[in-house]
């Protein structure tokens, strides 16, 4: 793709919270034209009817994925479940870049898939060729991949704190306790009754102890910085807020190192990389200070315990978690500033 | 003047919420420079400092309002207390561009004025010369003037769904009644044992029954529609969002007129007004629907009652209530299209 | 019933938010033991597996309503959707008394029940017999009734604030407007997108505008009032919070009244009844100073408008606007002092 | 004291949340009544004018503490801020039962207190003889005992959660870490611009990262149990609710132990506990399942990680975590039942 055309891009999953995000961003995005909107359930509806805050903008009405022409398009985002995901990925034209924000393509060895996510991948060639989408550390595969697989929420909130940490032997990849707390949305858009207001809301409850399935995502990613199969403990929490994600990852530090080293190791990994930010030592990450933005906030703080240390990430689950770094993916794939179509300030209060 | 260049502006009050978003919205906008952020009780710190999620910015420290050098600046925000606001603009050089966000300017008698805001107006002469700030019903008044007068949020919300309606004769101004609801932003930055979380969380109360101040305002506007003085009820209640106003607005329709008629007089009203959308019969605005956005919805329903309508409005009370308005109208002042840095859609969820 | 011995009782419809509040204060209730748990999607668990906070409670484990052995309870509290609700309790033997809080059994006239509910009543000989349970007002008829229809919510809160100012001619019962808010528990606990955390935190919409089905319980009861038929205004709000319902209610005053006289008919009318508190006139009804509780908070303010007046109603919509209105019926019912097992203070913050 | 009386109690600092709830509790108890409320800052009145849900109970005027007349009362309890508790509560009768619900005699040693709270203790001498109220583990010392400080909030959920198990020998005592998340009423009822519903709400943020005043007191209890010196990782998290406390505790297991040890460990050090409560295995301890009610839920579960565990602690923070443990130690004082008045079951949702 060449810098500065406009590129006719599409999302398929479009009724999804993340669809939406992609749309919310693309819509005002200086080199991207929504041309297609797909969404099985909704099939004939403007998008308007599907969300209303997207009726503001002039959208195509939703169609049936099958009804999509591929032939105008440039690019499309894949905001489908997983398993779904890579059944329709696979009869896309090749020609098509692909930005996908499920799962399907996240883990690089499919039998990993398979005892995570039930059953056999259906597309393991696909998985082959498929570029794992975290931005920041994977720019030099990105930028000319056919197939990004954007990082689950949770991972590019730990693995943008950690992974820069583990390869500057700085911590002890073996003995890390990561506590993460997320908003509802990342739940998805189903009705559900574990995510009604009334159940969820003035309350804070744990889940998926020790069985979430971002856990060998973070494992993948750790273990290929550490060099050494790396088992880690992933303990999710469902914060009454919509958007937000915050990990508080717990680590024994190598050698001597103290969190002054950690934030040294973090500054210099993202010195070329705008949208994360370590925090100073007096300041501490919290999600409401980057709601709504592509940024991550990280920040390292030494531990009451000698020889431990306590890693922060601050990001938003819809954007810098998904839509928007699918955003900041495409850029790269399309020659354009990372930045581009993302740089709108945080919302807070 | 002169469209195209950058303008250098002032934020003054940039410690509270609608001057922070005035911020956020302006260090994204094409045609300002941010060049100058004053607040007393913070002169010296980074903006960062004061408001986390704007240390992602590229700012100036904030500083005293003396020290500001205003012979740099094209134009002035003002997000200062009522009161405060005048005496710090009184003092502004005449070639200033003036954008106030206080209620100082808003109501045109001074008499008003003095009756609910505790004594005597303090610029009069001043006040003589203020243009009232609503956007998509003073265009041409807003263009050339130097001060330009932002209107409350909820007079904002009430006025862009009332005014066609009385300006048309489609209502009785004589028996309206305004019920409104706001977030919690719109008490401001300022430590209150009221506005705590424990205090207004899980939580929906009324304050301010028959004494709030924007009532005033409200009747000054619709009385100049209906060409007579009109006493109107406003009764408005706390909800615990932090961002959005609802005011749901019970008229008695003049002659046959029904609730479609209503519709087609707003939507007549705002054909050429992006940023004002008329909901079908069959939608309803809702707050978390124009989120963190300069749009407004506006919709009109027949009442239960023979004679009667249901007139709902939505907006975000920091953006098109405030902030956002502010900018619509310094993008008038200056020569710029009107929708200039304001085209983010709604956040959502 | 005899006073003193301890009633059997049963919930069918355990499931929902209702039977569950039920459940909650029965468990405590000093004269009741709960005999029978009934509801079809769960029969078999444990209670605790239904709703974990009452696994804390001894309880039976829940059952399917065919599976209850009705000859050992003395009554019933039935929290079954309408339509379902009539179906089960047209089955129950004539010695149980029973205490309905759907809809089922609320509008009086089979027609209405026909035109609001989409189909003929299916039980039209029992609705005659059955007694409209808002406890204040109809006592007389409660105590010794064997089937009590207790109120929705929208009409306790209504009603209390309402009728007494109805039949004392204090107000124009042609020109009520009633602006009404609710949690989101009143939607009940089935899986519904519109419920979401996510769709309506931080936000706050209008529903059923002009349709709701609690507008014609509220002009059934303000009717009767009037001695003729009355249409009222009813507009109701979802906000982002579980519990608690406020109705503002904008109505012109007879004759010249003021305020102040409505509070005197007001605290005139609930001398004796320990639930309903007339408001200080300073002081604001608030859902959050009568959560969890079955107190009702009533309050009456002058108007801008000359010769109108404001009066606002707060309650706990499942507990004084369902559950604990019904275990108040059933205190009458059983011979027992009213307020038995409901003296608990509001839960703030 | 003797059983069956009524006592008559004393709050002091009843302008506090944790006043409040004792109040709260205390008014509905059967053999409390609540003769005297004292808050300087409200003295002259009525309760309901300080705290409006309080205003639904008959309660004595609000007073300044220096009018209180001691000599009248059984007992007292004390929800001053610390420092100024251990003052007032220095000029208190001997004959006066003290149950303290601040941080001024948690801490054992005076200098360890000095460390934490900027300076000597005022009342070493009282501090002596201060029993520490963590109910189910000191209900011996508890009984007969003057003057009981009752734990913080925190300590309360993760003693309750750790001792048993450290005490058992089942995990290592110095490689503990407490993530813990707790509801903005921990923070007071002060006006502070960091706890207002805009600042916090709709977000997730950490505080007090390895300084916060509840490492020591829980270091204290955990040091006795293991018999040696502890430290502990202790990070705390504000969550967007009022009400409740979850801490997630990551563990070394000794030996061989699995998580199923763990809970049984628990059940047995809580068997005639009533309101401690052990999750099966498959349930997870959440907040809103408990708020409002005395109970604290815990739950242990295997970690990915080989030979580590996951602890979980829930409870109301008001309750649980202070006035409800106040009133259970008070019951104990007074030779009554412990579960006296706080049979309520939590209010969900």
């Amino acid at each position: 793709m060449a810098v500065q055309k406009t590129f006719r891009i599409g999302v398929i999953g479009a009724s999804g919270y993340t669809g939406a995000d992609v749309v919310r961003l693309a819509a005002v995005h200086p080199h991207m034209e929504i041309a297609a909107l797909a969404a099985r359930a909704h099939a004939g509806k403007p998008m308007g009817a599907v969300f209303p805050h997207l009726g503001l903008a002039a959208l195509p009405d939703v169609v049936d994925v099958e009804a999509v022409d591929w032939s105008g398009l440039d690019a499309v985002f894949c905001g489908l479940p997983h398993g779904t995901a890579h059944e329709i990925i696979s009869t896309l034209p090749e020609s098509l870049k692909v930005v996908d924000m499920s799962a399907d393509f996240r883990l690089r060895d499919p039998a990993v898939y398979a005892e995570w996510y039930g059953g056999p991948h259906g597309a393991a060639d696909l998985l082959e060729t498929a570029v794992y989408g975290l931005t920041e550390h994977y720019r030099a595969q990105i930028a000319p991949a056919r197939l990004v697989a954007c990082p689950g929420c949770y991972p590019t909130a730990v693995l943008l704190a950690l992974l820069p940490l583990v390869k500057a032997g700085l911590i002890d990849a073996s003995d890390i306790v990561i506590d993460a707390k997320s908003g509802v949305s990342g739940a998805g858009r189903g009705a559900k009754q574990g995510t009604l207001f009334s159940e969820v809301g003035e309350g804070l409850a744990p889940y998926g102890v020790a069985q979430h399935r971002h856990a060998p995502e973070i494992e993948q990613e750790i273990s290929r910085a550490a060099g050494a199969p790396v088992v880690v403990n992933f303990t999710p929490h469902l914060v009454p807020m919509s958007r937000g994600e915050l990990v508080t990852c717990y680590v024994r530090l190598q050698g001597k190192a103290r969190a002054g080293e950690l934030r040294e190791a973090l500054s210099a990994a993202y010195t070329d990389s705008p949208f994360v930010r370590v925090a100073v030592p007096d300041a501490l990450p919290a999600t409401q200070h980057v709601r709504g933005s592509n940024y991550c906030l990280v920040g390292a703080y030494d531990d009451r315990i000698e020889g431990r240390a306590i890693v922060i990430s601050a990001l938003d689950n819809l954007v810098k978690g998904s839509a928007g770094q699918a955003i900041q993916n495409f850029n790269l794939m399309a020659g354009l500033p990372e930045t581009t179509g993302l740089e709108q300030l945080p919302l807070f209060p």
